[in-house]
């Protein structure tokens, strides 16, 4: 028998990170996941759905990490970590960047994938980025992984740990759809910015995810506030 | 008159950053100082090294920021944050990487003074970083740092952003020449990894010290525990 590529997968506990414990999961992998707080907003119920999808995962309390990184809401420039700055509506249409943008964050998240990573001996990072609905975040780019693993292939001791972005290139409706006929439990996730208790429906977040069910001709299963309708 | 570039410098309280420092201010910039407990052994000693450079160069409180990150200590795999793997004695001979390599940290550090950069608009981060005498960690070399610029290029907003390693190419007694040069006080800097009250003299930190000092023909003001006589 072979032995399993250890691989980490950052996991918020959104759909897209779901999907991608999935996709690491159909590909045979040893898996770890990592979960991060940075200071969110609506961290708390993040964290439910961290466990809740490592339970499903069956991924045992030992190969789990909590990390929690406070400087990144003490530097603040963001409403997900700063409640002086408003969560604004989503706006699908705009090429701004919004007020979510957290300044440099993956980057943050990377490292600590990449050191745990180096330490256990895993040789694959998994993270849900996603390009084309990402909201316009500078750090889900290609470009910007590509850059990533240049990064870690001359930065690590070992150099040969890889960070997998599997979604990357698909639409909203495309993970929805890939996610379900892998049997991932999307009714475990929670994306919304703003709310903890029902999802608000209005940020970013709640707008990407209701017009990626809507596209896919499904009906996400979480509790919202509004359920504003999309095409 | 111009308005001053904002710099940030990370500062860890050791005769490189020292340097750093001193060069940045030499340039003229408008210093902002950042220092990051990640748990190593020496941090409280460390922390009294970072405020008293910071007087020095009379950097006001609201221009530091001191970030601790919990999670390298907690992830382990090195003797500068997991005092069950002992510190070893110094063997510069050596080309393999030592114990006290914390796996990726500079990629934590850099993350964070980026992260603050984009909030406070600086376009500089200098970093006391350097190549031949840096114990073969990997991420003191300079593909890393290249690597790690071409990160900010494609993966910030504002994408002007850029690392500065002034010391990389020096080595320690040029080092010691060009802080002595511009003024930098040396004495109040540290740099052991094992010691608080005295520096050990013994571990690789101290090592490469002591004999920076010997080569630039002057006497390192901290005190000792044991001074080996290096040439």
């Amino acid at each position: 028998m072979t032995q399993q590529t250890r691989a980490i997968v950052l996991v918020s506990g959104g759909m897209d990170s779901c999907a991608a414990i999935a996709i690491a999961r159909e590909a045979g992998h040893d898996l770890y996941a990592l979960h991060i707080n940075y200071g969110q907003r609506t961290e708390a119920r993040e964290l439910i759905a961290f466990n809740a999808l490592a339970d499903f995962y069956e991924i045992p309390e030992h190969k789990r990490l909590v990390a929690s990184i406070a400087h990144l809401a003490a530097i603040g420039g963001s409403s997900l970590t700063d409640s002086n700055i408003p969560v604004t509506e989503a706006d699908l249409d705009s090429t701004e960047i919004p007020t979510s943008y957290v300044p440099f964050r993956n980057a943050h998240l990377l490292s600590i994938a990449v050191s745990w990573a180096e330490v256990i001996g895993a040789k694959k990072i998994y993270i849900g980025a996603v390009y084309e609905d990402s909201s316009g975040y500078p750090d889900c780019r290609p470009e910007y992984y590509a850059a990533f693993n240049q990064l870690i292939k001359v930065g690590t001791a070992a150099g040969n740990i890889q960070i997998e972005t599997p979604i990357l290139y698909l639409t909203k409706d495309q993970i929805v759809t890939r996610a379900l006929t892998l049997n991932a439990p999307l009714h475990l996730t929670w994306s919304c910015y703003q709310g903890s208790d029902k999802a608000c429906g209005l940020c970013d977040s709640c707008a990407l995810r209701l017009r990626g069910f809507a596209r896919a001709g499904q009906v996400d299963p979480i509790p919202y506030e509004v359920r504003p309708e999309y095409q």
